[in-house]
């Protein structure tokens, strides 16, 4: 067996198309939410899975980067929309933590699972909001992994404001018609 | 701003040329440890992290992919050791699952942080093998992140076999050496 020495991490191309017209000034946690819920929409109507997420300079209110699950499409079980957020983010501002650079917020249509709850603290964000609920993904058959029942305090003590169930109806919505769809749960 | 829309994940050169020539039939725990501390030593001396992990068939013993910390020198605070072996694995059999293709175990230099523990589960490894501690890294100042307590028992709910401190004192010696050349701790 030959073994690959790289593979090309690429967004689809709805969402290179799309990122290149993302509105100004979304102030307000809702505002941003409503981009992380219509790039999981627009994810699940390409065949990827029900989550987007962006990433947000806390400053200027800019959006810095932005992604989806491509556990599916790429063949990558790591590439829930979180992880990819936070990569592109780290590519497009050159820093291996973002909390090096300024003052940054993921902003995710779902909350995390156990892998990428451990990966915010490396990522360097200093907030995270989600929308749509642990128990609205286990609804739909997601297995959020084994993460702890504390985690909302565990990221606080390691100063990283959380917020939830921003637009949950909104976000729930994206699940329930991925359900529908009779998606891939995975 | 211009967001990227893609990067090239792409193995340090030295590494690249390691793998063409893996060795066949490492058999035993300790035999497949080796190779792991190995790359995680070799990873140092160019300039990375000191992890090192492969993922290795079950069944025929053969190695699959390999990864290194790349963290600093690919800006990308998930570029762990484990996610790099995982994600090389998943390119090279085409599938995000590797329980969907057969038998594979992860072995990892040192055991894994808060987020590759969460990742375990989504790479679809049925067996993980780990060298150093969570103490050890912490020694050298590493943050392990806020993983369970019982992560091994969370593992093994989940059919996943558990095997730490293999070959301890090599891979720890590899951490007690980069900790000497005042690397940097992330």
């Amino acid at each position: 067996m030959s073994l690959k020495s790289e593979f090309k991490f690429q967004l689809p191309e709805w969402l290179q198309i799309r990122q290149l017209d993302l509105p100004d000034g979304l102030v307000t946690d809702s505002q941003q939410m409503e981009l992380a819920i219509e790039l999981s929409r627009l994810n699940i109507e390409h065949g990827g899975g029900p989550f987007g997420a962006i990433i947000v300079d806390r400053d200027s209110d800019k959006v810095v980067a932005a992604g989806v699950n491509l556990v599916t499409t790429h063949n990558l079980s790591c590439a829930h929309a979180e992880m990819v957020a936070i990569s592109m983010a780290q590519q497009n501002l050159d820093c291996f933590s973002l909390r090096e650079h300024g003052n940054y917020q993921l902003v995710t249509s779902c909350e995390p699972c156990a892998m990428c709850f451990g990966a915010i603290p490396w990522s360097g964000v200093t907030r995270v909001i989600c929308g749509a609920t642990k128990a609205d993904a286990e609804a739909i058959g997601f297995d959020e992994g084994p993460k702890p029942d504390a985690w909302i305090a565990a990221l606080e003590t390691r100063g990283i404001d959380v917020v939830t169930e921003i637009e949950r109806t909104q976000a729930q919505a994206v699940l329930n018609k991925y359900s529908k769809m009779a998606g891939l749960v995975y």
